[in-house]
Formats: C-alpha cells, sequence, structure tokens
C-alpha cells in the first residue's frame, strides 16, 4: 500500500472562506447590487464584499464570539446580509438565516433552540423583534442591518485572519419549516457547502460564470437562498439583489440591470406574468431577451408557467430538493438529447423535476422499503443521499438516515430511465385507494385549472372499502360560482376516472404554512370524522 | 464549539469510483465511441464502461493486486483505456499512463520507477514493448487491449464491490516529461482528482453537461488527457475516442459524432486548417456548426489560430497547466465583460491563458523571491497553488513546495488586473539582457511568421556588456531562401529593439523533447561557447 509519504497533492481544507476569498480577489470589480425598498440602488463588489466580511467577523471576534457559535439573520435579500454570512462563517461561527414569515412562537423556538449569540435584522422588522425580544434566552447582541451596521465597519479595519477548523466544522443553520411538530435544524458543514457550491455550477445545474448577472429572488432564509450566495461568489458572478419582490421592481431590475439568471418559486413568475400582460395591454413591451436561466422550485412549476418561459427562449431549470439536501436534490436542465426534442417534448420533460447533479443519489422505495425500479411507472417514497443531505438535524440525539445514508424525503415520485425525476406528492399526502395511490398534487394542480377555481386541496377520507377516498377542498375566485359537477366534469378528461374526488366541497378559505403551502394536517384533523356519502 | 455529534451533512468520501457510478447510472445510454485504427467505429455506453471497469478491477485483484500497486498503460485513446482506468483505479490501484513518445531508456526508468505489476498495451506497440521487456523489473502481466481484453472481459463476472478507503490514497501516477534529469512523477490522488472534476465542468473551464459530445484530441498519457476522462463521466458527456489524430479522421469523426467539445495541443488545429483549406480548394465543405468549444493548450495557442476558430463561431478555451497541475491551472474561457467587447478585443483577451478555476490561487515573483503586483506589466516567476497542485513528486524524499505550498511552475507570466495570466516564457529559457527579461517564447513567436521561416528558436548568449544577449537559430521552409537580414526586418516592429537577435543562424533543424517541444536545453549545451560578434 502507497503511504502518503510517497508523494502527493496540496493540502486544502474545504472551507467556505476559499469562496470569498476566491470572489474578492479574482472577480473583485464584479457588481454585488442592492435595490434598497425606497427605490435607491446601492453598487459594491466582491471585493467590496470580502473587505466588510473580513470587518463584521473582526467585529464579532471582538464582541467575544467562540468558534461554533451561531449568529441569527432575520432580514431580506441584499448585500449586508450576504457581508453577514461570509462575516459569521469567516470568525468560525455559524450564520442562522431565520424564516421572517414564521409565527412568533416558531421564531421564539428557533432562535432559542439555535442559541444565537447575534440576531442581525432589517429595520423594517423592528418592531417583531422588540415582541420577540422578552422571549429569547440566549441573543446578547442585536444588529441592525439599516442602523448598526455602517457604524460597525468604520470600527474595524478587516485585519483579520480566518477562522480555520476542520472541513467537517459547521458553518449553517437553517431549519424546516415543518407542518408537523417543531422546526428541525440542518447543520450545514463547510464541506458540504463546498461541494454543493462546486456542484451548483455546472452547465446543467445552475450553469454560473463570470458571465452571469444572477438575481436570487429566493430569499437568503429559504434554504440558503439554494446555496447561490455560495455557488456564486465560486463563479464570481455579478449579483442583484431586491429586499422587495413585487413584479414591477424585479422586472425593471432585470432589464436595466442585465439579468441573466434568476431563481425563485412558481408564484414569482405568476405575478411577473400578470405585470407582462398588463404591461403589453398598454401598448408598452419589456425587453428581457437577456434573461437566459431561470430556476424555479420550491413547489412543482405548472406545465403552462414552463411553456410561457421557454416560448420566451428562457432555460427553464425546474428544480427540486428541501432544507435537509443543501437544498439542490435534482435540476432540470436540457437532457443529452435535447436538440431532437420538439417543443412539445421539451417541455414535458422540464415538467419532471430534473436530474440528480454529480454526487447525489436518489431511489425510490415501496411500502414495504423494497426498491422500486427506476421504469417511469413505478411511483414510491423517495430517498437520497450524498455529501449535502443532512445526517443527524441538529441537537438530535439520533441519525435521520437509515442503512446506507439514505434519507426518506417525505415525497412521492417517479424515476425515469433517463434519469429524470417525477415528485408525484407528499408522501403524507398521499391518498391510498385500494392498495394504489392517488396524487393529492396531482389533482389540486388539475383542479386550479377549472376556470372559476382560485385555490383546492385534496385529502384522503376514510372509506370502508377503499381504505380512502379523495374529497377535494375548493376555494373560488371571487365572483365565481363554479359547482361541484363543473369541477369533477372538468377533472374527467385529466386524471384516471378512479382518481376523480367521491365529493367536492366549497370553503372560503384553506389553511396555510408559514411558507405558504397548504397545511394539510390541519385539514386532515378538520375532516378526520367526515363521512363520505359513498361509504354509506 | 459545536461537535459534529451536534447534528451534521453525510458522510460521502471523495473517491474517484463515484465517478463511473454516477455516468452508469445516471447517462448509462449516453454513447462512449471509439474509431480504431482501420476506420472501424466500436460503441459503448456509460453502462458498459462502468460493468466492463467492474469486470477489469476484479481481474486486477484475482492477479493479486494491492490497492495501491500501479497499472500501467502504453495506449492511445480508446474506450478499453477508459475502463483501464477505472478498473485500476476501482481496485484501490494507480493508474499509470506512460507516454509513448519517449526514449527507451526514459520508458524503462519510468516503468521501473513507477513499479508497475501490470502494463496494458496496444497491439501496435508490441515491438516497443518486447525490445523494453528484458529490461522492466517489477511488470508481472503483460496485458494487450487488442487480444487479451476481450477474454479478460469473458472471463469475469463483474460481481466485486470497488475498494474504499482514504479520500487522499493515490489513484494516477502521472509523469513529467522534463527536458533535465529524469522525469518525474506526479501523484494524484483521489480527492484531488475529484475535485478537479468537479472543477472542470464549470462553464467558464470546459462547459461540461450531458449535452456535450467530447472529441478529447490530447492523449490519455499526456497529463491524463488533461483530467477529461473524470470529468467526463461527472458531466456524464457522450465521449468519442480515436486512436489516431490524422486531420481527415478526426474532422470525419467531428461531423458525424456530431462533436461538440475538443480539446488538443495547437498543431492539431493547424493539421485540421490545412484539411479544411483543402476540401476548400477542391469545392467541399465541411459543416463544424455543431463544434462549440475548443480547448487549446500544452504551448502557447497562436493569435491566429484563436481568430480563425472565434470566425467559425467556436468558443476557445485557451488553456494553461502542467502535469504538477493535473493538469488545469488557468482556462481562457469568455469573461465578464464578454459582450460588450469588440471582436478584436475577444481574440485578444484569448491570446493570454485566462483565469484559475475556483480553487487555484497563482501569483508571480521576482528574483529576489518579491511577490510582485498584478497590473499586467510586472512579468515573474509563476507560482501556482491549490488542491490539484503537486506536493510532493513520487518517492522523492522532499516536498516541491515552499512556504505556503507554493509551486514554482517554471513559466514566467504577468497576472492582470482582470484575473487573466498570460505565459511570456519558461524561466530557465528566458533571456536576461541589461537587467530586463526578453521572452524567448515571443521572439520565436514573431520570428515563425516571417515568410520563410520553418522553426525557430531563441536563446541567450553570454555577453560582458548585456550578461546575456539574444540569438535566433531559424530552419528555413523548404526551398526559401530568407536571409538574416529579412528575419530582423521582419521582426522588428514586432517586438521592442533591444529585443531584437544580436545574430540570425541557420540550422538544418532543432532538437526536440518527446513531447515535441524545442529541446533548449541541448541548444543551450551546443552554443555555451559561441562567441558573439557583438562581444568583441
Amino acid at each position: 500500500m502507497l503511504s502518503g509519504k510517497l508523494g502527493g497533492m496540496q493540502d486544502w481544507s474545504l472551507r467556505v472562506t476559499h469562496l470569498i476569498d476566491h470572489a474578492a480577489r479574482e472577480c473583485g470589480t464584479r457588481e454585488i447590487v442592492t435595490r434598497w425598498a425606497d427605490g435607491s440602488i446601492e453598487r459594491t463588489n466582491w471585493s467590496g464584499v470580502g473587505r466588510d466580511a473580513r470587518k463584521l467577523a473582526q467585529a464579532f471576534a471582538a464582541m467575544g464570539l467562540q468558534p461554533g457559535d451561531r449568529v441569527g439573520t432575520f432580514a431580506m435579500n441584499h448585500h449586508r446580509h450576504l457581508t453577514a454570512w461570509y462575516g459569521a462563517i469567516g470568525f468560525g461561527g455559524v450564520i442562522h438565516t431565520i424564516n421572517i414569515r414564521l409565527f412568533d412562537e416558531q421564531l421564539i423556538y428557533i432562535i432559542n433552540h439555535a442559541e444565537d449569540r447575534v440576531l442581525m435584522y432589517d429595520a423594517v422588522f423592528a418592531s417583531i423583534i422588540e415582541r420577540l425580544k422578552p422571549h429569547l434566552t440566549s441573543v446578547e447582541h442585536f444588529i441592525c442591518f439599516d442602523t448598526d451596521y455602517l457604524p460597525l465597519m468604520a470600527a474595524h479595519d478587516g485585519n483579520f485572519e480566518w477562522a480555520t477548523g476542520d472541513e467537517r466544522d459547521p458553518c449553517m443553520l437553517c431549519y424546516t419549516s415543518g407542518t408537523t411538530g417543531n422546526p428541525k435544524g440542518v447543520l450545514y458543514e463547510h464541506r458540504s457547502t463546498m461541494l454543493h457550491a462546486m456542484a451548483e455550477i455546472a452547465p446543467s445545474v445552475f450553469d454560473l460564470s463570470p458571465q452571469a448577472a444572477l438575481l436570487p429572488i429566493v430569499p437568503m432564509f429559504h434554504a440558503a437562498s439554494w446555496g447561490l450566495p455560495f455557488a456564486g461568489a465560486a463563479a464570481g458572478v455579478k449579483f442583484v439583489f431586491s429586499v422587495t419582490n413585487e413584479a414591477p421592481v424585479l422586472c425593471d431590475l432585470f432589464v436595466n440591470e442585465g439579468i441573466t439568471h434568476s431563481a425563485g418559486v412558481p408564484t414569482v413568475w405568476l405575478a411577473m406574468f400578470q405585470h407582462l400582460d398588463t404591461l403589453a395591454d398598454s401598448g408598452r413591451s419589456v425587453d428581457l431577451s437577456k434573461l437566459r436561466v431561470v430556476t424555479i422550485g420550491g413547489s412543482a412549476c405548472p406545465r403552462s408557467m414552463i411553456e410561457r418561459l421557454m416560448r420566451m427562449g428562457i432555460r427553464v431549470n425546474h428544480a427540486w430538493g428541501m432544507t435537509e439536501t443543501s437544498p439542490i436534490g435534482t435540476m432540470g436542465a436540457p437532457s443529452a438529447d435535447w436538440d431532437d426534442l420538439s417543443f412539445d417534448q421539451q417541455v414535458a420533460v422540464t415538467v419532471r423535476q430534473g436530474r440528480v447533479p454529480f454526487g447525489v443519489e436518489l431511489r425510490i422505495v415501496g411500502d414495504d422499503g423494497e426498491v422500486l425500479p427506476r421504469d417511469g411507472k413505478a411511483s414510491g417514497r423517495l430517498e437520497i443521499r450524498g455529501p449535502w443531505v443532512v445526517k443527524r438535524y441538529f441537537k438530535m440525539s439520533e441519525d435521520a438516515v437509515i442503512d446506507g445514508q439514505w434519507f426518506d424525503t417525505g415525497d412521492v415520485a417517479i424515476l425515469h430511465p433517463d434519469g429524470t425525476m417525477q415528485i408525484t406528492d407528499r408522501s403524507k399526502d398521499v391518498i391510498k385507494s385500494g392498495g394504489e395511490w392517488i396524487s393529492s398534487v396531482e389533482l389540486e394542480n388539475a383542479a386550479v385549472g377549472c376556470p372559476g377555481v382560485q385555490e383546492a386541496a385534496a385529502i384522503g377520507i376514510v372509506h370502508p372499502k377503499w381504505d380512502e377516498r379523495p374529497i377535494l377542498l375548493v376555494v373560488r375566485k371571487a365572483g365565481a360560482d363554479v359547482s361541484a359537477a363543473d369541477v369533477t366534469a372538468y377533472l374527467s378528461d385529466k386524471v384516471a376516472k378512479w382518481w376523480l374526488p367521491d365529493e367536492v366541497l366549497f370553503v372560503d378559505s384553506l389553511p396555510h404554512t408559514g411558507t405558504g403551502k397548504i397545511l394539510k394536517t390541519a385539514l386532515r384533523a378538520e375532516y378526520k370524522d367526515y363521512r363520505l356519502a359513498s361509504a354509506a
């Protein structure tokens, strides 16, 4: 056996500080732009972010923070927030991005559970922070990005050496917004973050290079803005941040800043389309010809959205992932045979959630844990493993994975022979009827296409013969008078006959989670004792 | 300080076997094509290569090979050679690719120094192997790719688990073709190879995705074919190999196999241009419209070549690196401001050797070891460090790097403020005149543009006043009668006046290394006692 002493390559630790050093050194003049709420535009660059991150790391060290300590942020997307990430990680700490959309009790639980010693926040959230303060047990320093940040910068000279250490040290903490129980923390490591960043810049993932001008609409508190603040540094992109996400604001930034890449949840694009249509109605057009790659994830991207973006000449990266996967699990980049496909075929492939980047592995398993074939037909619980997938949640006493490090995503999916993955449902939302699975998501997605339907939720109701049967809870659009029969008729040629809901019930509203997803647990609890007419 | 026990991400070793597993699993049907010498085309795919690599690993294990043992290959580019890489690494061994163009004594030295236990070779080299055999002290198994390979495949079922181990274990051994002393071995590690592969697929490096059809012209025995057999697996490209590199053969493959990416030394493209011109003269044209990215390295790419390729709509990746750097040190991908540049400006930027990929760091130092500015003017010895840069040569007792892990490349370069690097010379070839440096490479490159000049070499001759002054040794083109005065006149508006050679001498031929570079050491030895007229 050869020993390392017989020769070898250099020692180089997969520490996140390499990212900011690289960007500041090699792409120092590439701009980092923030559009503030008042419409003003502030510009710095990677060299500036690198310099300020060192000052901030120095400030944290001066406060007495120790390696491993958590720095919480309660903020929107801007370059000061970006600087805070690299500053907190740079002194050896752990950046903890807090989802501002959670309820007070969840926020209090998360901040105390994380034991944040510092809390950095935007002035716009000052009243929330004041409300939470009496309940926070660990926070010693409150730093307002608007008022305390520049004085901190002025008070330090940046003469600070990044902390060194093991590449398996933690660098970031993100909590899931679970629909049941307390939120769980996922503790990203330097190594996992670095490998994830290197994987993300690949052409078949985010396709990032120094030529990219990237506007991440996905918040920095949502699964680390999908890792883009790290990948963007590795690639040396121009970053454009906006603290607000109104479509007209984003649209202006797209045009004025020459945005080539963007990333966000589907609803952002619905609003953008409305804005573009409104402009078009008044005879104005917008030049989005520089926009080349749009990554959509967080929830399934509707086919019509994919089609419209693709007709605009934009590549749609349909992504899937979760906080537990850093978050990139799959990405729907063009396939090997892309150029041989018709437009409709390209759309059909893009409706699926894409393929794994190098590093990640998927499998689907059945009810008895048996591994199912990648045949494009079998549907099973989706399991994932890889270098940027969670092994154990923060402060948990047991691993979150089973043998072979497989992590159960809670999603139900199909794996196709070409390697593409297709989410069909959340495993706890799937409706089991007669030994087969009905996808609640597919039922809902089909139903919202029905004229007059604003929103729909499908849940399973106990049935003596079929185990479960679906019902559909529908919120009507304002002024619409769509009937249950209308909805059923509309669905009849869109889903299998035995998938058709036994009943369609109209409700005034549906409950949602802090991140805007329908809260199925609450619905299931509410309809626990509901008796189906068909069960009589 | 947080301990890993408080939570964390999955264990995942940076072992090269992940590459072939990924390609076989996710891109299994993507083709791997070989064009043999007789013109026949053989097709397999990543699934086939993965299966056969396991069989080969099984065969090596059955031969009694142990982890760390070296498997030598003496072969051109083909899929069996690719399989041998993954097979040798898969049983825990070290693949050692031998440069077939070296002289017998170097080959014997290298094979014995590497202690190869197996030597795999192409039948076309059988007579060389027979000639070497009596001198080889370690080789126990000779395996001919043409005659012994398929029987080996038939004899094993591939039911074999990849070897596991530390990610700092060695996986590959490549010897430099040094112009002085014995060749030195660079021992690549699993980790360095994996990080290099992940970096290589980035848009601003090789830009590899499943859509790529890649024909690496650079031999697999030349700095690991620039790492493409690894990066290609990470990206899941279609590979096309050719065992011969005649321009008509390559041209046919480009067209017939829809090649999008290629990589090779500049001379390959000179031959290709001649072929295209010959076809054009006879009224035939070739459709190379699918060819999108051409990477050129090994020696500096002439401006005229860059210009012609760019006029064909091809992106020219002007690369620099060496065996000691795995080999990618820099890559001349489009800059951030690319679209704002004129064509001439784009060419001018591409003439430089590009920028570092994420991971690598460069600096230039002066004669006294002082770090010089990245100002686009200062020229100094180029030093490099990073995860895929050599630390210690194989079997050496001392590290090859100085403090801070800086490795002296032996090149002289300028670093520009935009991060691009420009090689000006080899440090031992640079001519020192009056305390300033004259680039022998620039003199030579300018001189070969002079009508009638086939090849030129500039070396420094001792001078009492100036320390050294350049002379130019010129080989005339067949039938040309270019004079010394003609050459000097031609150079006079292309280089600084004090760079003009004191004398131009005509010779019948110039000595070359095994890899085709001019052997400056031999020239310097030959002209050691040459007396300049100007020194009288």
